[in-house]
């Protein structure tokens, strides 16, 4: 069994990690720490959980990690930092859910989380936790800086088009929506029930703090920097993100090479599911850790079209997926329920 | 392994069925039936199944029952009884999700569902479906009736404190509220997004098909007929139902009486928490078996609310805990995700 | 002209009043106070005014009153009180759309409103703002209180019936459900979207501020006092009341006869639409301000349905209603576009 | 008093139609034609309406044209030919709320429309009404062809920028968003309430019936023909449009340029508010006819964002502004409620 501690169990994607991880046949659930919600019982701040789990949430403290295999982090961004430091320095392995391993650059985090990184060595030692591209490193990882949920949606639609030199690098459009969960539970009159429902709004135009993200990993993962603009917009649903990329195709580029294209990344990717010619909806992704994967090409342009559950694969299932990675476990335990011992991979050409 | 077979795999039961038994250790979906999705994929008509599970749906064919443990009926209400029969007939047990098996008046039918009942006999033979108070009648049962979604939010509360007398059977006042996925998939103008979105409207108010099904189990739990009055009615939300009924309460009574009395009852009830003084949230029950129940008491008034998920505790879960029961597992099995072997039940006085 | 001032502009009813007096040939908005909202314009903090209306928002100054003919005070029950009373003093008129000038009891608003009445003479001398029950009264007064949201909705269907004896005092049920906007724009974690979307919760159950306020108008318009339990609920729509009624009713009494009622009290009125035998529907009243009523007598317990706009019928609207009432204008002026110079009323027994 | 028609007022736009001329000070309702609905009142279709006007829903008879000044036809695209020749011919104007008269080549109705187009001459004699752009044509017009939704929230946004040649033509990428309303009643599973809700779809990708008509009315108003892709998605709301744009801008383009043409061509148009550096959101256009545009640049890539309400500014807010237009009378009348004589424009740059 690996022991595991979460801080920040409170929050949504600390609520998601605890169900899957109560589905999990090898996880146990070994301490819960908070701030504000210390000496309350976790069933009582998410009452879903009543009947299912009974647990005093604590006061972190250090010496506890000596029991613990894997520590979680799921805080707002910008706080996580001393508890990484501090299970990385008491060895136990860490999956931060939030941004403060993500990137690099120090500057990048005064300019976009409007913070000072103060322990930037260990930005450097983190591991970025896009499972479907970064298996072999999260195997080894102490630290996985668990990807950013726009960045999930976009990266693995993305990287493989880019990669083989599909599309023109000079200019894709990136525009996202997604469900208010994305902003936690975090109080501004923009967010009561009142202002968000039947409207929607684009927001952090030009500045939102994935793009940096989105930047850092395209190169990474081997695409020559394109220049893009990524808007994210509010939608007045829980839970999900709906990603619509457009971009200039090079000469000869059609359907059938793009179809074989994502085969060849994504043929043995339990979790990623390309569906052309139909369509991705939210609803077929929320509650899953799938990415739907769909897209077209008309008159020289390419549209791609991704969706995600972003508590699940953009957060808390991508968190379990990479935990199985770091602890050599088939990465779909605990996560997918299917009929066969093996999961199932139905796309074809 | 059990060996089921689904009629009406299609529908919105269908796929919570489908969901949970893929999650349940000891079932097989072997053989998925339809009328007008014959020759598609399962994994086509519910999109989010794909990956997950891949089957050709059949045309029902009453040899194909030797091969199957458990049918599941899952059509609406009126179109049951011919596979119900078939199965019967040939030694599978059925569960029916519908209407058709729940009444034993076959007048009922007529005034209530608008078509003649062509199989009484086994109206009569078949088992209501209600776990937490049929648990001994279900194991034996050849076919169980599993229950509608409303009475199950309803006479989950209300038998303990009419059964034990705590209540004024005079005038009872039962108003609920449902999502819209417990009309199915039906086409009507009524249902359609921008009729329903913004806006709650009652239905049925004074001949909805549940009343005589509330009355004949209310009866038949212990409690003596009380006069009700029960309306229903469509909130803009996909899943869930919120039910608010008003009493009188006998003298003497307080609430820590219904306490007690709810404990004597539920304390050992897997999917029942009892959750006085909090009051119960659909969003806490919604994609689990769970029944919450609260109550209050003021003025000689009682308050109590309940609430389930249509899908799961008010359809495809509960049939799920009803076949578990069928075939002598522990009830909870595939249904309950839970921290410890044995789950836990929290509530006390 | 009617000169107008307005407090508490940037509330949700603020809103709504703005957008009614724009529309009001004789009404001239002159000045817009505020407390935080001191020295923005009014259409940055409703943006959607933007090019109807431009305006600084003032602090509040006694001398101003000498140019208002109307105070508008619309702010959260327990802050109106010194604009009311410096208004009152200056002799301009006043209509508090809040909570403090309902009830005459100062222990109801320790009990119901938490904190105590400043100005128990004042709220002796208001006169109740239910325009169809009180006109005379609303016509001669210096303070009028206008009604809540859900006292609305429950007295204009159940005066009629109560006064003339049609129904058992003994227990009435009212359940009730509402929009997210009669919360305001407070903050707190249980009205952020994520909280509320897909939900439906009670709260205040056998507490609630309003039902002292149901209590004394009944009787105050001629229903020896019943004994009710009303509970709300909130719903996740942004605007709109939804309440359903159950109540015993006397030996003889019949659809046709409370039909006749209805007609005996409302056949004048332009805002009260008796649909029987149709259901009301919140659609149809939100953004109106209508109060549609329904009902339905079965097996000797009747079902009264009522429907309304909280922020319109429930607030701004029934507030502008009261304002013509005071300056001897039609009452439907600004409010009701309709095809004929008299409003159409279309019911008949 | 112009006496005015409305064929299809049993439909979304016919209420909005009904809702804005009972609010007009020189539009008299005469006569409502239908099809399935002829024989019932328009207040039983929409019961919204019962109170404000009450009317039979007649036959369509060529006769009752010559009583007529105006005729709006609010159809599904495809059944309004006849309907349109006929008024035509008998000199009544006509307004087309639908799509049969917006394009010119036939091929293209049999492509996007998927019929025949049986009257190409009357095609090419109807005027676009999209009215901050073809005032004069419309003010002459027999026929306005009033613009489709989507179309609106895009040319008015792209047409002063393309214009003016401050962006690259070689590539426009364009995402809308719609509320569902926009599809009218039509009934089709993937309408319902329950396969809408907490989920998002693009729709028509690469088809839709819409791009001829960006295409042909960019040209036509000056842009000459970029090259765009334009992808359709349906929200989970009931009314409103967003629709973000990307393009490349030429160099020293910059915000204060893009502001200045703009209020160049928009100063004076009392629907059009350029609310840069806000961002736009749905809510704030709902239920009237404004379009708010925002815009930024970042990285030489333009982000341009528009919003409507579809059954407003998208459909019968337009065509009561075209409607003003054609009679001579100021073209805000019945639609604008403001504070002062003149409408109020206040973006300066």
């Amino acid at each position: 069994m690996i022991k595991i501690g979460i801080v920040g169990a409170a929050g949504y994607s600390g609520l998601e990690l605890i169900k899957l991880l109560l589905n999990h046949p090898e996880a146990e659930i070994y301490n819960l720490f908070g701030n504000n919600s210390v000496g309350n019982r976790i069933e009582e701040i998410h009452p879903s959980l009543r009947g299912m789990i009974s647990k005093e949430i604590l006061s972190f403290d250090e010496k506890l990690l000596a029991d613990l295999d894997l520590l979680f982090v799921a805080l707002p961004s910008g706080q996580a930092i001393p508890y990484v430091k501090s299970a990385y320095e008491n060895g136990a392995k860490v999956i931060d859910l939030g941004g403060d391993f993500r990137l690099n650059d120090p500057n990048d985090y005064n300019k976009y989380y409007k913070h000072e990184h103060t322990a930037p060595d260990l930005a450097n030692i983190a591991v970025y936790g896009l499972s479907e591209w970064n298996e072999l490193e999260i195997s080894k990882a102490a630290i996985v800086a668990n990807p950013g949920c726009y960045p999930t949606s976009i990266l693995l639609p993305l990287i493989p088009l880019l990669k083989e030199n599909l599309m023109d690098r000079d200019f894709i459009s990136i525009v996202s929506y997604s469900g208010t969960s994305g902003a936690g539970k975090s109080l501004s009159e923009n967010m009561i029930f009142s202002e968000v429902n039947e409207s929607v709004r684009a927001y952090k135009v030009g500045n939102h703090q994935h793009t940096p993200e989105i930047k850092r990993y395209l190169s990474m993962f081997g695409c020559s920097e394109p220049t893009f603009s990524f808007v994210p917009h509010l939608l007045p649903i829980s839970r999900g993100i709906y990603t619509t990329i457009h971009a200039k195709v090079n000469d000869n580029v059609n359907e059938i090479l793009c179809m074989e294209i994502f085969n060849k990344y994504y043929k043995h990717a339990p979790f990623v599911r390309i569906i052309y010619p139909q369509i991705p909806e939210i609803k077929n992704v929320t509650y899953t850790n799938y990415c739907d994967i769909g897209f077209s090409i008309d008159n020289g342009i390419i549209t791609i079209i991704s969706t995600i559950d972003n508590l699940i694969k953009g957060a808390a299932g991508q968190a379990v997926q990479n935990m199985n990675i770091m602890f050599g476990i088939d990465q779909t335990e605990g996560i997918l329920k299917c009929s066969k011992k093996k999961y199932l991979k139905v796309q074809s050409v």
